[in-house]
């Protein structure tokens, strides 16, 4: 708000509305000012605006340098051109922060889907066993939608941080034609855009980067929630990374929990509702609403902590995985071949026709079920099925590897477009 | 967290488990621990839980002054034990404050039901003026949901601020045959209900605690909404109570903001979305979940400040509140008289039948719409109508008050309504 | 809305308003009386109220039997009036369909937190093994949740089930004195309590329940949360009732899916959203709002849906559940025996100190986890330890049951706190 | 979803996986095919997935017709495949009608934006009058938001109506090395983009196109708000257009509602909540989750459905918006000149400087509310005041027009911006 309020001071100063002197002054006691946030807050409750008092604060300390200088502060702003453009450097930086943590984390499970391009894996849906899938592939799903987010992100970002600057009415009423020129060089001053009018009432930049900021903390929610569930002690496949100290118990010795994971599904679970509040708030009254500008820097910035200490966490976790792959193979032979069956019915196919292939798999799933034996032993068991595949192809049946289909190409596309996005 | 601690190591205490003298010195550092609160929080993320470094940070402090003492801190519990119990017990302090400025609230919007129970302005229906009613009825509306609230908030806020205390599993494992005996001194030490058992992953009291709240902060919101409405310089039929430098302007020197009104809108805008967090985290996996007790405890906060912030603005302006009775007359007599229709109508089918009065009424409407003229200006430029309606009754047609249909008893009920609940 | 418009004519005839013969004409009318939805869904669009058009076709359709009659259909109610009415209608019988499937969820987990009292199979804490407690317990906890909304659902669906009733503004203006007295006669015609006033603009107690109804769909989001997560391959510990066709996939032959699970969870994830619009719209303007129950009963019908499908779909998996106790005693041994620490460590402090077991307990985990060992093995490898407990006491030390705390006096009272409720 | 499964039949036939002859069947019969919905909603709760019975009945009917077709029918595809690739097949046109509501709204504010840039009305800030702004630029605040959208939306709708095509474990396993083939014919088939990779659990682009959608939403709710106030019998600055019974009340024959702002502000307080659905959504379980995707087709029926209706009713609203300029400059007058304070103020800095203006502005304001008086009067009244404006410069003072600050000019650039999305 000091910076705000030192940046008009400069650019009424460029424009002839200040005298150069003051403008100094004012813009040297921004760059020292101290505040008493508890005093603000509470005289925030009779003004119905925080900028009020902070003003009359800023206004007093200018004036103990020089009571002329104190003169033109503020001059011809309003409350919520101080507290949106306030909100907007704030974001700025701290959205810089998350697109960082966010690439990170992309960065991280970009290089699990190289690793990890031929490392089979169950593929699980509705939580059972389906077939067999290359690692580096759900790795590469995970960095899908970073992608997306780490291209939009930024683009949500800048359209959300730009200059709120519209005096008392919105048209910039206080300085007659000279307006546009004040705005302009206040804007350069911030280094903040300027749009074409203020936006007091027309919150919806704020609104899709919401949006967006719960997307990326889904994104790493989502991560979580697969670390997580492969860190079952029943399912062993991955691990967060082991540190001292990292994911024990307090009456548990024996516990490693996956805290990582944990602070992503945090934010996850928590991001949509401060969203939602955003997207409640695109129907302000008139000029300048009653409830919106006035909280949304509390829910914003709930909003980016939130999402930022989950890609933290995610990121931390990704670049530190540790990858079991004989636990993911032991898991894939547990289901005994089952996991083929789609391999073994195409095959079957070739040679029986459809119809007859699709009966047989069937019977020989359902055998190897009852009987608790593979579905190798079920195939070999069974004359038919014998006889429609010859013994040396079987092998190849039951390669995980083989019922990669096109993951590998898939890998490749989902490293491009990260790269294509990292380097743009 | 502290008074946690102590209170375990008195009730373990009481039931043989920890020497009286070693839980007498726990409690006493409890009672002066200091915290460094960043220092949690960091360690928190490696954590994943923040009673792991309370925990420790506590025992050195323990330690410091016995060793021995020392060894029993905590003894038994599990992190979320602490966190949610802390959570129970500062809930009920804020809780109750609410429920104070609600109740203040309702008491002031009484007063005006009462006071009010015959001055009449337009009913407003879509922001279009419909019929007179009491002022003091629309009063009685705001308090029917304040009335709702103060009867169930106090039921949800006992409900969700219960003992939280089952140790590393749930089951109190480590007390033996003695877990009940320490939970129900444990409870009794924190004057706290022991529920039938622990809620580590059944979090519904919270999600039901999160929406009263947010319908507390809805029926502020109400009120505030109605009030700015009745404020606006074209109706101004009530304004927030005057004070110096309440609801000023930074820019302009002649306005006088519904500061009040403003925080309860913001109340009531930002309060749902954070009930909706605790909704959504009702499903955590097994015995304790990850995302949702380490974080809503954030959530609730919030929820709390925002809606007490938005009650104790509206009962300061109900208690304050300027209702100026002759701009509301003044109001009704601006629509021509046509807040009489529905009167006229009825008198009308006495004389002619409900059909031929419907056709007449809404002809003598469109002509006083159409000419500028008075409803009863139509009414008497009209041969069928004046013959319909003796001109001596004409004015009671026309009397705001005998278009109050049962307002009286209603606000009756709702006042005795109010006060039942109070006293309750 | 017919059920409304005939209850409303009987009630007016009863008060002396309406003639006995065109009012049982009008309640004969709507019992067979035909809309055209669309056509009215249409014409809603321009009206801003679907009472409009469902009045006049209703009227017209009078009118074909009793041009007389027809003059009475909704006298003195407004639009509002009737379809909230309607809503509340609709609540009371579809809110009851939900209490009956929450109980038969309800009444299935007790019956599982009876029979598995002892059935031992480990507590999860953030997805990993914890220490043995009993699968009915776990049941119990499910029950708690289920006992709780079973106990405030009914409440919160009779607040909300009561008769609007205003008319124009609110106050009943069109009968006079008479009001009072059609209220409560048309109150008992449809048999719905009646409130102090109407509730045009006071929705809290929509919100309330909407919480309500998402927090069912919540509990039995959990238990499919927890299901789904057991019926894991790797895991196995349950499985949803099998049957023809049940959770087969459209590929995958072998697959078994948890679609109960699926669908509860999946109410689980619905219902918040729709709960916080129904606490967003607790501000409406003045004495009838733009867009609150114009379609509130959308977001219920949606709300009540989602909850119904997932408590309908739990009832059935907890019925028919199928329950593997050796496979969660298998997965208790799959930890090596490290789910007995804290018992173990118990044990040690007897005979050591708290010190020193503490200690030695780290130091036994550390080593079964680093030489892949058992805590029992790691145990009698390890003088100290070996010295410390006597041979003979070291079974009881690994046996579940024992670990079980307090588990079965807590499912005890839960299952006393549902008799309770199911029986009030 | 009959749709989604020619194009595969006919993609699968050009990649020679399915003779051309029986491709031709599945999609001739897929044209014609019908289903009865009550049959595949009830199989879909014991399949957990509607594409299941879905593709039975499908395959049923190409049975009916050739046997040795109907083997072909869905081959290599997974149910999720069917059912997100037919959302978006449905989004898409869905889509590109709200695209053309919100450009046919976005045109009519700018009409008026452009009409009215010189029409003078009061600035509303926190629901009191400000300064006078044009009309026109309030629209250009209006169009402001919807251009963002116009421009954001059909982005967020491509990035979501993309091909959802995996397979079983989402790598087109069942089709060896060509996978990639079929999907490129598919989508071409389709008319639809092809992924880097399935999209089965990263749900981020419906989120965000949810975002967007509830984004449109609040852009013309917050119209609807501004109109629906101005529309005030008290304020009576604008109408919605008048149409044979539109706006029109049950009860009450001379109410005008405002029907249109009335939809407009329903889909803002609806959309919302569903657009959290969605993001609430994003962190599915591994490759398949349980919950999301079976329903987000229900969630973002609603809100597209909840948009289009609002966007549509402010199109017509803005179209035919009736103005009344007059109505504009007698509410500015009623102020009594305060609404000129902020000019009167700046030119009296000129002659007495800023800190002796100030305090006099601030006395001027003060007596013309104390005694009722305008502006003029009191600062005609006041010797110091008199001396520092010569008399000749008084009226342009309180001329509205010269209060318009920057107004025009940010008017220019609003058209500008929308032109230019309109055109790209």
């Amino acid at each position: 708000m000091a910076r705000f309020e030192a940046a008009l001071a400069l650019a009424e100063s460029r424009t002839g509305l200040v005298p150069a002197e003051h403008a100094q002054t004012i813009a040297r006691v921004c760059e020292r000012a101290e505040f008493d946030a508890t005093a603000l807050a509470r005289a925030a409750r009779t003004t119905g605006a925080i900028a009020i008092p902070f003003v009359q604060s800023l206004t007093a300390q200018v004036a103990a340098v020089s009571a002329e200088a104190a003169r033109h502060v503020h001059f011809g702003a309003t409350s919520q051109d101080v507290t949106d453009t306030a909100v907007a450097l704030c974001l700025r930086s701290a959205g810089e922060r998350l697109i960082g943590l966010a690439t990170r984390a992309g960065d991280a499970a970009a290089q699990l889907a190289e690793r990890h391009a031929r490392t089979p894996l169950a593929a699980r849906t509705l939580l059972q066993p389906a077939l067999p899938v290359p690692f580096g592939w759900k790795a590469a799903v995970w960095l899908s939608a970073l992608t997306r987010s780490r291209s939009r992100l930024p683009a949500a970002l800048a359209q959300a941080c730009t200059l709120q600057f519209g005096g008392a009415g919105g048209t910039l009423s206080a300085f007659g034609a000279r307006g546009d020129a004040v705005a302009e060089a206040l804007a350069g001053e911030l280094d903040l855009p300027r749009p074409a009018l203020p936006w007091h009432s027309a919150r919806d930049a704020f609104a899709r980067l919401g949006a967006e900021i719960a997307i990326v903390a889904g994104a790493v929610g989502k991560i979580g929630r697969d670390v997580s569930l492969l860190m079952q002690a029943e399912v062993g496949e991955a691990a967060e990374p082991a540190a001292a100290g990292r994911g024990g118990s307090s009456s548990l010795p024996h516990k490693r929990n996956p805290v990582g994971s944990l602070l992503a599904l945090e934010a996850a679970q928590r991001a949509p509702g401060l969203a939602a509040t955003l997207l409640v708030q695109l129907a302000p009254e008139h000029e300048r609403g009653l409830g919106q500008w006035q909280s949304q820097w509390f829910t914003l910035r709930e909003l980016l902590c939130s999402a930022a200490s989950g890609a933290a966490a995610m990121a931390e976790v990704l670049e530190g995985l540790e990858v079991d792959a004989a636990a993911m193979r032991r898991n894939l032979e547990r289901t005994r071949g089952l996991v083929y069956s789609e391999a073994v019915a195409v095959r079957l196919s070739r040679t029986l026709g459809k119809a007859a292939a699709h009966q047989l798999i069937e019977k020989l799933c359902a055998r190897a079920q009852r009987e608790g034996i593979t579905l190798l032993e079920a195939l070999r068991a069974d004359p038919e099925a014998a006889r429609a595949i010859p013994a040396p192809e079987l092998p190849a049946l039951f390669d995980a590897e083989n019922a990669f289909g096109s993951a590998g190409a898939m890998i490749a596309r989902a490293l491009a477009e990260w790269r294509a996005v990292r380097e743009s």
